[in-house]
């Protein structure tokens, strides 16, 4: 009798109905003899709305006490779904991440987990409950609430699976799975039974939306099988994600991501001063904000143009930062551009295979988009476009590696 | 530099703005040159809310998992007051109750304080901090959180006034302090500008809604210096709750309180054996229910009859409780009336000044009221009556001992 975890987001939970709804599931898994443990996010717009009520109190609110507050969403979700369960007979008992010593770093509003005590839930298990965890929320050494992030719910839940060794971790969510691209995009987009780990590290980091990359990586150091699974159709096994097998190199390119959340710094007249660059981005990296695809253009005069991306929340924040860090290094100007996006294919079968990029590269030019720049990595092809261009961009690149077309 | 405790009830705290201008009453006592610890309810109707909710999932909510979602509200408020205050460039911080270890037995829904550590609040004051603590909410031992049920912030309040020995603890509320009965009822009712601690007690502990007793008995117990005072008028000072003086029996009634929120059991035909009238209430008393006003009646056919009366919230699960026993004792029937309500006077005065529940019983005659049962203590004489006539008979008793005229 293994343990399974299994995670709900927000719109899975958003209103009484859909928490009892919820409760079904949850029972059916424990009827097949599974220990379940449950880690739910905050009801509907909840988070989104303490985001509004915090605005209205103070512009830039200080994370701690956005912390303090934001974590009452999922501690309100946990609660009723334990109440839920407990409607239908089903013993369950609710915890905070605190509660399960759910231990994080201190960065708040973006902490990472450092160790969890399974102690509580083992407990809880052995004792023939349903176990609910907050998602999203953890505890500093010092006891001070922290939040995740964004998605953080998933890595709260792949975070426990591993912790508990079980058998997989569930992530139902709205959609049926990871589907080649984004459907709104391009409706012919088409469910994957399978992806490899690695694949949907790429494409989470990438901006498709179903699995926040925190969990996936997680998920792939832990052995975590997860699976990325409908609310709405819980009959649908929706898609695997596990270790890479040989097999999966035959598939060239697994998915198209876009991305819009994205936002370009570029620093101009940078003096050219060995370790310059490391120390303007070093700043950057000591606000805690991923930086992604840098460029450095040596100028004519001697100067150099540095830019890179970064998400485009953090974007207020980097260009605080930057700015204070190029007035100290003699820069001449920042200037920011939020109106970029980027489109990326992913797939192991590049490890093994040439001509990819020239075959993307080649189906954007024909559809008359422009790329900005450029990045690569071992599995993936990243090129950053005009916001206005990424719908046929996508298009374009779905297109051109069939991928609406199920494989034999 | 004396600590003053500060309370924010719900509608004092309903939505930002109101937010707002709690964080310029905490500024100003803090330019008065005090350490300022505040206390602070749900927002405005978050608890109810929060309740409605759960019934729509649950109709009876485990305690514990009740006491898991509605510990949310003070949250929210907490981070919500301090990100007001930083707003203003004033250094606060905000802890929930089991941050500050507010360690409370395990009575979910209704736990009471054991003890408080002080040691993160006067960290926090030393640093130079405004400390927000959420009101209404515990740790039992074992890490479970608990409420203090309905009126519990005030509570939180007074036991932080007492932990900190602060000054004074400040009630902030929507009434400009304690009137002499409801001005809803009696509009010429007056503002008292000082009561003892008992008077207070005893009209919190019938309704009166401003205090909730519990806190008194603390502020009483620790000396506690009580104000209350309105959010909506802060320079007005309140009333001040104080230990009693000589000069305070002068006053022979200080208060009418009004109280619509009992019901009444009836056990009729229970066997004349001895010790059976505590069976029944001791059976009511563990489910930690209080139970006022009891009546033993000696029938004709040798058989008792004991009524009693308990909060009207607390009636279904009372006559769960009574219905059980009844039937292992052996007793006929259980009724109910929850169409009673009570009208008391209180005052030190009646230590030392008789004739004054004869007064009261011919002013209620007077007005046509029949009186139910009586219950008295050594400052206080409360009446059963129909609810129905409840606003005549407190309108009839505050002219009897002309509350509404201010003493020389």
């Amino acid at each position: 009798m293994g343990v399974v975890v299994q995670k709900f987001g927000g719109s899975s939970v958003a209103d009484a109905a859909k928490i009892k709804a919820v409760a079904q599931i949850v029972l059916s898994e424990r009827r097949r003899g599974h220990d379940v443990v449950v880690a739910v996010s905050a009801m509907g717009k909840t988070t989104d709305n303490l985001i509004k009520l915090a605005r209205e109190i103070n512009e830039r609110p200080h994370p701690r006490e956005m912390d303090m507050l934001l974590a009452t969403g999922e501690q309100i979700s946990i609660a009723c779904l334990a109440m839920a369960l407990q409607a239908e007979g089903c013993d369950a008992v609710s915890f905070t991440g605190p509660q399960v010593r759910m231990m994080t770093d201190e960065a708040h509003g973006k902490a990472k987990i450092l160790q969890i005590d399974d102690s509580v839930l083992r407990e809880a298990l052995d004792q023939g409950k349903v176990a609910i965890v907050a998602g999203f929320q953890g505890m500093t050494p010092r006891g001070e609430i922290t939040t995740l992030g964004r998605g953080g719910s998933d890595t709260t839940a792949v975070a426990l699976a591993a912790a508990l060794k079980a058998d997989v971790c569930d992530i139902y969510t709205d959609v049926d799975g990871v589907f080649t691209t984004d459907p709104r995009i391009v409706p012919e987009a088409r469910k994957l039974e399978r992806i490899s780990y690695d694949e949907c590290l790429e494409l989470a980091a990438l901006g498709a939306k179903v699995l926040h990359s925190r969990s996936v990586e997680i998920a792939k150091k832990f052995r975590v099988p997860l699976r990325v699974r409908s609310t709405f159709l819980p009959a649908s096994l929706g898609t695997m994600i596990v270790e890479e097998t040989p097999d999966m190199e035959e598939i060239l390119v697994s998915g198209v991501a876009a991305q819009r959340s994205e936002a370009k710094i570029n620093v101009l007249g940078v003096p050219d001063r060995p370790g310059i660059a490391g120390e303007l981005l070093g700043a950057v990296a000591d606000a805690n904000i991923n930086v992604d695809v840098i460029l450095q253009n040596v100028a004519a005069d001697g100067l150099n143009d540095i830019s890179f991306t970064v998400p485009r929340d953090d974007l207020r924040e980097a260009y605080e930062t930057v700015q204070r860090k190029a007035k100290e290094i003699g820069a001449r100007e920042v200037k920011v551009d939020d109106k970029i996006a980027k489109v990326s294919i992913v797939g192991v079968g590049m490890r093994t295979h040439s001509g990819v990029a020239a075959r993307m590269f080649r189906a954007l030019a024909q559809a008359g988009v422009n790329i900005e720049s450029i990045s690569t990595s071992e599995i993936k092809i990243s090129c950053l476009v005009a916001e206005a261009d990424l719908e046929r961009a996508v298009r374009a690149v779905h297109d051109e590696f069939r991928l609406a077309q199920a494989l034999a």
